[in-house]
């Protein structure tokens, strides 16, 4: 076994890849070569360490610390190696590489886990490429099924199975599996840059997640009647742009209104040519609220106004709900455990993670969240302090140690 | 020489050459593999007719009809074979089928042209490739230099000049010169499939343009700042989809009120992730109006409302005039002459059209449009009738026989 490098060193060595020169955002899409780039050096990581690797059949990956004597049902910690486009280096890897750290830390310190720790990482977590967001966690929970990831597609067309079938995988793929691994762990716990500024206004460089609200994707599409733009009269057109706009401003007032989210953040028009009215419009509503009526009152009312709107316009609306996740109650008494120690504030959050998905499949779960000096997320600008990072790496090696003792 | 096609088989040569099983529209973007090979079929068409094919360096082409006699400046007729994306059948091609199909009728009845008669084809006319449109004939006419052209992309990156460079042209490119074709030719008459319902109106298969309005394509980019859509406030947002989405609504109102045309039909975010505030929207204005004067009042407006939407959402807009045509009034004796006989009536258009352009440079121009029994043009549900198609090309051939007389 080499000797384990150190937080910074692992940071610098992921640093590079799927970095865009030119913005100096990620692009870690699943089964990329970069993405994939970032998995063989976790999977070196690992072995490095002495680590136990078992995978899935999709890429997910769970890496054992596992002392002779180990027994009992211990402790899973771990996040994502995958991007948004252009996304920022800390969503995900944050946590990949803080476990990692964590473990460093404790067999520095001579500790040795009673029960098996888990390192892991899940594939797709941001749904950048495959459009359903924690995919990796949901297949490997069975929340989403093989037969419903079948027809999944990328931009370009590619099918999820043939993406993972063509892609890299650790050896032995196939021996992880959830039945298993819910006997193995009693709890999970990933550590994630928060996205959001509650840790500035509260001044503390860590915190304990207590719930995920629920959220949802919506495909809307807009349909109208291709035209020439030079020579339809206004008044003769059935331009999909226009409704599909008001719907925009719609759904951003409803939720100033309401204090919840709502963002049209994807768009793809079909033809997509300067002198053409469109013929199609279509586009993805990312919708949070703190509770699921809110959501579902939110989303309802962006449907009844983009519906009015397209009455005028002579425009139809199709309205798709392509993945909705229930409100996530992290356990109580975990975060409390975790909390409790050291007194860092207990914060909910709006963005959805694999933890969400593992807690709606029965496992107790916790969340760590490190300080983001701008809040900035999803962005080239996220950020965190190294000494706000070390300190994120110190919490979940205490909180393995408590767990797993 | 075979015996010429009649109309009704050239249209069925040309129908299969890039249409989409899906829509039924046309992809026939320049020096893709579909617009080449009705390139070819042109070439064809021109050999079995013992035209003398010219050809500049870009693709446009023109095929004389020059028997031994003929002699003194001749006419120009034709039109184009690209077509938006998913476009319709007759938008161009219309023109070039009619022209080869008067040629075979005067020759049928036994007409020797005492001056020479030009078929031509220009290249990118939509501007569906590289964004500028009419750009063959801005090229041969010298309207746009080379050095112009250098700068002009596709979607996926592809300069215009190596799209060129790899494209298969006809032997010989470089003989075409519009200083000689200037003096080879006293008018030009493309006949064109109209796009709108005046003639529909008027109860006449076929009509003579008048004039172009004014038009231009003006590129908007909204820069805002990414950010993760779940956890971002909404009160700390710069996005800038909803200044382009307020944009979108008041370039249509205010085209609306004017009595002119507006159209965002293309758009281009950035990063595009249903789970991102976009950094960046980038759209496309068409915009299209009586005078030059209403036209920039238009545009300022729009871009006035822009940038007070953008002050509001704290994102920025930045206005850059892709390509603006001025009014083009064609030559008035011309469709007076055209017209006359027939009684065809004679209207405006809001189309660009390859004939604006040379009329620009100088060259006496005129347009016959066929009769559009919807008015629907850039779309797959564009349509002529037969009868009109034969109708438009008697009157085609009626004017060659007139002018070249």
């Amino acid at each position: 076994m080499s000797p384990s490098p150190d937080f910074t060193q692992m940071w610098r060595d992921l640093e590079p890849l799927g970095r865009s020169s030119a913005s100096g955002g990620y692009f870690r899409q699943p089964f990329t070569s970069a993405e994939r780039e970032a998995a063989s050096w976790f999977l070196e990581q690992c072995r490095d360490r002495g680590l136990d690797v078992t995978a899935d059949e999709y890429g997910n990956v769970v890496a054992w610390w596992r002392p002779e004597n180990a027994s009992g049902a211990g402790v899973l910690t771990g996040s994502h190696l995958d991007s948004v486009l252009d996304g920022g280096a800390y969503d995900g890897p944050l946590g990949v590489v803080s476990a990692l750290a964590a473990v460093d830390v404790l067999r520095d310190r001579g500790f040795t886990p009673a029960r098996p720790i888990g390192v892991s990482v899940f594939v797709e977590e941001e749904g950048s490429r495959f459009g359903l967001a924690c995919l990796g966690s949901r297949l490997l929970t069975g929340a989403t099924t093989v037969e419903q990831a079948r027809d999944l597609r990328d931009r370009d067309g590619v099918f999820f199975v043939d993406a993972v079938a063509e892609a890299e995988l650790p050896a032995g793929a196939g021996r992880l599996r959830w039945a298993d691994l819910r006997e193995q762990v009693a709890c999970f716990v990933e550590l994630h840059v928060e996205q959001g500024r509650d840790l500035v206004d509260r001044d503390a460089p860590v915190g304990v997640a207590s719930a995920i609200w629920p959220h949802g994707r919506y495909r809307f599409d807009f349909g109208g009647e291709a035209n020439h733009a030079g020579t339809t009269r206004m008044e003769d057109r059935h331009d999909p742009m226009l409704t599909y706009a008001m719907t925009v401003l719609a759904a951003n007032k409803q939720a100033r209104l309401s204090g919840q989210r709502a963002t049209f953040g994807r768009v793809d028009v079909h033809p997509n040519g300067t002198n053409a009215v469109p013929s199609r419009v279509t586009a993805w509503l990312d919708a949070r609220a703190e509770s699921e009526e809110h959501l579902a009152a939110l989303v309802a009312e962006v449907e009844r106004l983009a519906r009015e709107r397209a009455g005028l316009d002579g425009t139809s609306v199709v309205l798709t709900p392509e993945s909705v996740s229930p409100e996530v109650a992290f356990d109580a008494d975990l975060a409390k455990r975790i909390a409790g120690a050291d007194g860092w504030p207990v914060i909910p959050t709006m963005a959805g993670h694999d933890a969400g998905i593992l807690s709606a499949a029965g496992l107790p779960t916790a969340m760590l969240f490190v300080r983001n000096p701008t809040g900035i997320s999803h962005s080239p600008a996220e950020h965190a302090e190294t000494g706000d990072c070390l300190a994120g790496v110190e919490a979940l090696a205490a909180t393995l140690e408590r767990l797993a003792s």
